[in-house]
Formats: structure tokens, sequence, C-alpha cells
């Protein structure tokens, strides 16, 4: 199984990155503009959609749907966040300051996303 | 605001290892025992909730509300995930096979989360 | 069973007009009042929270469960649309429209479900 | 607008009848048949999205929306709880053993909503 495995890493940072990139493209060819083009409450809907669509694959324990459901719930959080000038740095902050860990863990002077 | 961000790869990282190590921790003290005390329909129920409070922050342009929901949504999700045995690395596989990206990028032998 | 079944014409109707009063009663006492002084955004949250609900109890196979979110789920819709001004008439106005029915079906006095 | 609105009791019903009418027939030509082929997850899926797309269309201020979400969530409520062989007038017992009304309101002839 480990060779299946993505580094989740870099994969939420490089989505966010072509999200971003496709934001502002042709809806024709690019499924995240057409999304933004159709603006922020169909987006929005999308994800509600996908989130009732991961709790019921779990409840059902359909394993292999719940991981598909699961990256479509996140493909479309990043795309509203980024339809709303969000980066997964702000959320992060937040999840940190929740957490009350911010201040446990070292923030080495790595470049963030 | 950019002392403010957390770097988001390094938060969901921790958060994963966090909200494992705490699955199994006493349910009087630790929400993610108490959330998995109730079982996956609670959990999976706490998603699809979260991600209409992110929906309807967003469609209310209530950038900050949106900030927090997701950030609650992410860790549901998180949560939801574990308590199935799914990592987030197997989620980014999926993301990245979706993307199409997989071979494009280049898989170093780092270690994943 | 038949004893413990409730003619819903009567429960939707009496609920409507009970909710409608109930609106601007005292938030100490009432619900509905509680909800529509927390506002729209809410209420709407309520709605799709208990279609989750309602979702993952169809799912797990509870029918008692189901009966209960289901009920829920109406009466959190009604208060909704009530907030909106908006009657069970002019719904059921749309859900005419769109069976296409309307003058299809005889309205005579048959006994309801 | 009066004579746009139609009575919801009588709506309500004869959509009950109808959809467990249609539950069987021909996927091909019925909407509720292809639901019910799809099986039990497919329809709670459906409830749920379409109360998220209400609350988002009441969390817009855009009315003529709203109508329109609701009578879908209506609709597909009925269906759902049809496929559970449950009837409305057992949601309505519910309602009423939780309004506690249901021997304190004189069911009369009076006039519905």
């Amino acid at each position: 199984m480990a060779e299946e495995l993505s580094n989740p890493l870099e994969t939420f940072a490089r989505l966010e990155v072509s999200i971003a990139e496709r934001r502002n493209s042709d809806p024709e060819t690019s499924y995240v503009a057409r999304l933004n083009k159709r603006g922020i409450p169909k987006i929005a809907q999308k994800v509600g959609e996908e989130a009732v669509e991961a709790a019921i694959a779990a409840v059902r324990d359909d394993r292999q749907e719940l991981v598909g459901e699961a990256a479509d719930l996140i493909f479309h959080l990043i795309v509203l966040l980024n339809a709303k000038e969000i980066s997964l740095g702000e959320v992060a902050a937040e999840l940190d300051r929740r957490e009350g860990v911010s201040g446990l863990v070292e923030k080495a002077s790595r470049p963030s996303a």
C-alpha cells in the first residue's frame, strides 16, 4: 500500500495552487472556472452535497466510496475558500489556535504553502 | 497577516497524528474520544453539519465565520477518516489520481504523513 | 397501529398555524421564537442538519429514528418557510405545478392517507 | 395570489399516493422508480442535497428559489419515507406527540391553512 499513498502535504499545497490558477481560466475547459462562473452559492452547495455523500459512505461502511467523497469534499472546499480569497494557511492557523498547540510545535522557517 | 498564517502542511499532518492519539483516550477529557464513542453515524453527522455551516457562512459572505467552519469541517473529516482507518495520504492519492498529476510531480522519498 | 396514526393533513395545517403564532412570542419560553431571534441562517442551518440526520437514519435502516428526524425536518422547514412568509400552500402549488396533475386529479372528498 | 395557492393538505396526500404508485413502475419513464432502483443511500443523499439547496436559497433571500427547493425537499422526503414504508401519518403522529397538542386541539371542521 505504501507506494500508493501520496504525501498529503504536497498534494494539498499543489491542489491549492492549481485551483487558484484555474479559477480564471476558460469555463469551457476548466471545471474550477465553471464552478466560479456559477458563483459562490453553487460552490457552497457542492461542499454541502459532497459532505452528505461522504457521511452516507461512512455510515454504509463503503471505504473506497468514502475515500472518493472525502477527496471530492476537500477539493470543493478548497475551491470555495479560494473563491473567497482564503488560504489553507489561514484555516490551518485557526485549527492551530483551537488545538492550542501553536506555541508547542516548532514552526521552523520553512516557507508556507 | 503573514505572521498569523500557519503552514497548513504541518498543521494537517500534526492534526492527523493528534486525532489518532486521542481517539482511544478518555471520553471524559477528549472530544475526539467522545465522538468515537458515539460512533460513526454521529461523526458522519458532524461532517455534514459543519459543511452546511461552511456553505451558509460562504453565502453570507462572513469571511471569519467561513474560516472557522472550514476548520471545523476539516477537523471532523479527519476524525471520520481516522475512525475508518483512512489516512490523509490515501485521500491525497485519490486527489492526485483525479488531477492526473501523479506522474508529473516528483514523489521524492519523503515519508508520508 | 392505525390508532397511533395522525391525520397528517390536520397536523401540518395545525403546525403551520402554531408556528406562525409562536414566532413572535417570548424566546425564553418558545423554541420557535428563539430560532427566529437567531435569524434565517440559523434556521436554515437547522433544516440542513435535520436532513443530514434523516439521511443517516435512513441509510442505517433505523426506522424509528427516521420517523423522528423526518418530523424534525418538516418542523424546521415550516419554521423556515414561515420566517420567509411562505405558506405550505405556496409550496404545494409548486408541487402541483411540477406534478402537472392539478387538473387531472379529482379533488373529491376522498379520505386522506 | 389566492387562486394560485393549492390546498397543501390535498397536495401532500395526493403526492404520497402518487409516489407509492410510481415506486414500482418503469424506471425508464418514472423518476420515482429510478430513484428507488438506485436505492436508499441515493434517495437519502437527495434529501440531504435538497435541504442544503433550500438552506442556501433562504440565506440568499431568494424567495422563489426557496419555494422550489422546499417543494423538492418535501418530494424527496416522501420518496424516502415511502421507500421505508413510513407514511406521512406516522410522521404526523410523531409531530403531534412532540407538540403535545394532540388532545388539546380540537380537530373540528376548521378550514385548513
